[in-house]
């Protein structure tokens, strides 16, 4: 039986070109004891993947040149040499850009699909996308009902359900995104209440207009010249969920800084940046509440599945382009329940 | 009876040059039914007064053009027209750079000097000097016993304050600051555990050494280079306490934001900004302990005071070009108990 596995070949400076991951087939390994071996059905196409093949200073070690490309993935288990699990058990890990991986069962969490939500809602909505979301924007921004919060990324993963929660939190939700089809969506079909173009519209402008009381909460993912625009029409006592920088990951040499950072002064504003495994433990709290929501039509939820493992790394540019909508996953394989 | 008054004639590109302020004299006003006229002692020389010289967006409206210069004062009550205030009473006001000023009641506090307590430490220590150490380092900083805090500007007014605060929470404390004579005066004389003279040595490379597990509390008065170097240290989880950006405030045109503002994210960091003025109302709770560390000898504090008010704006310039040490004060009058 073998073994696909995308290995990083040489760091990226600025895309992820060709020769950046590699393609290699190798036997697949068998389970010491205890361990189990997992399929990977579904790989998560995350922006920080970026971040994990730089070796600059980050909040995990960098993945090593020769190693497989790490990633979440949702797997099931073929093989077990733990009483913890089972073959055939569902599983959400960190199986990487591969075919097959060995896991323990203390980094590996079960997963017990409800009957009717697809399988992959557990690579977005209920898995650490949801939960994303949800600190960032309910426990970092704290917007309290009539405050005005702004999210960035506002079509993608992770910024349509912040958004969403914003409403149920009763405020006014502006989202920014990269089109005219992706304002379309948030303002139409998950019912934030306006939408910028930063791609065609002057965002501080703009903001201008659509919050002259301010920004109160502002839930980023990309930085950049978005978060300046922000910066520039914050509310006194403003809360920023600093959740990505998605604007930067491929810039080459130093970033450059925010320009108004001044204004986190002169508004008392608050910058709190945020990793969601520092949550895991109270992922347990969270998702019921997600699939409530969800179940009552407060959460809409896209998934962008696109097949195949050898195409990942093409896919993965589409999140730094813009060209996405809803969580990107790739199928790796169909041979599940 | 004749009132001198630096009237802020034209708005400053850089540093405060000659003609930015200009001296004039006019007959004192005297106070209508609810006011009070007060005689200006002392004149808090802080660098938030190049903030308010500029027309960018701040904390409060800019001083206008052709308006008396804005500043707290230390004062005396000459004449009242109001039960609240009677002829002699101390009290702290925003008298600005001026002998005399009219004065409303509630825009003042009362001051009742301890025997003993020299009065311009009710410039300095107990006043809002002191406010803005205790609840920036104690309320957003948070500092653990066993952490490290670095202050900067820490020979400075606030800083010489937060750095001991520090001490006293049981932290490790670094202190930046501007000459070798300062790092003396913050490690010998105020306890601080090192220092940095950052105008002679690399700060990110000396933190590495002085802080190799990580920065968990910064109290930046600076901004700038300064910022640069310490987010480049930051442990998980570190708290800043934005206080000011002094290094900036002389700049013209844009400023440059900070170039590692990633490594917030990277270390789930966060940056509060604040003012003093908005922790008003607990003034009261705070000064009595910082009164009572003061006696202890835990606090140490020293008053720079120079005559002349005629000589006020020469002397603003030495804030900005580190040539003071403690808190800076005018004092106009020798007419006083």
């Amino acid at each position: 039986m073998l073994n696909r596995q995308w290995i990083l070949a040489r760091r990226p400076t600025g895309r992820i070109e060709p020769g950046v991951l590699e393609l290699r087939q190798v036997p697949v390994s068998l389970p010491d004891e205890g361990q189990a071996l997992i399929q990977n059905l579904y790989l998560s196409l995350d922006p920080t993947h970026r971040i994990w093949m730089s070796d600059m200073p980050q909040y995990m070690p960098p993945v090593a040149l020769g190693e497989v490309m790490r990633a979440g993935t949702l797997a099931r288990v073929v093989q077990s040499r733990t009483p913890e699990l089972a073959p055939g058990d569902l599983v959400s890990a960190q199986g990487g850009y591969q075919d097959y991986a060995l896991v323990q069962p203390q980094a590996v969490s079960r997963i017990n699909p409800v009957a009717g939500t697809p399988l992959v809602h557990y690579m977005g909505l209920l898995s650490h996308i949801g939960a994303t979301a949800y600190f960032g924007l309910l426990e970092i921004g704290q917007p309290q009902p009539g405050q005005t919060v702004v999210v960035s990324g506002a079509a993608g993963a992770v910024g349509s359900i912040a958004g969403q929660l914003a409403k149920i939190s009763q405020a006014r939700v502006i989202g920014i995104a990269g089109s005219a089809a992706k304002c379309g969506y948030v303002t139409g079909e998950l019912g934030f209440d306006a939408a910028i173009d930063y791609r065609r519209e002057d965002v501080a402008a703009r903001l201008r207009t659509l919050a002259p009381q301010g920004v109160d909460v502002y839930f980023d993912n990309t930085g950049g010249d978005i978060l300046d625009a922000v910066l520039q029409n914050l509310a006194l006592n403003a809360r920023i969920a600093l959740c990505g920088l998605i604007a930067s990951y491929n810039a080459q040499g130093e970033w450059a800084g925010p320009r108004y950072y001044r204004n986190l002064l002169m508004k008392r504003a608050m910058v709190k940046g945020f990793i969601v495994s520092d949550y895991r433990a109270r992922f347990g709290e969270v998702m019921p509440k997600l699939a409530a929501w969800h179940a009552q039509g407060l959460l809409k939820y896209r998934v962008d599945v696109q097949p195949g493992l050898e195409n990942a790394p093409a896919y993965l540019n589409r999140l730094f382009d813009g060209d996405n909508q809803g969580k990107l996953v790739v199928q790796i394989s169909n041979d599940h329940p």
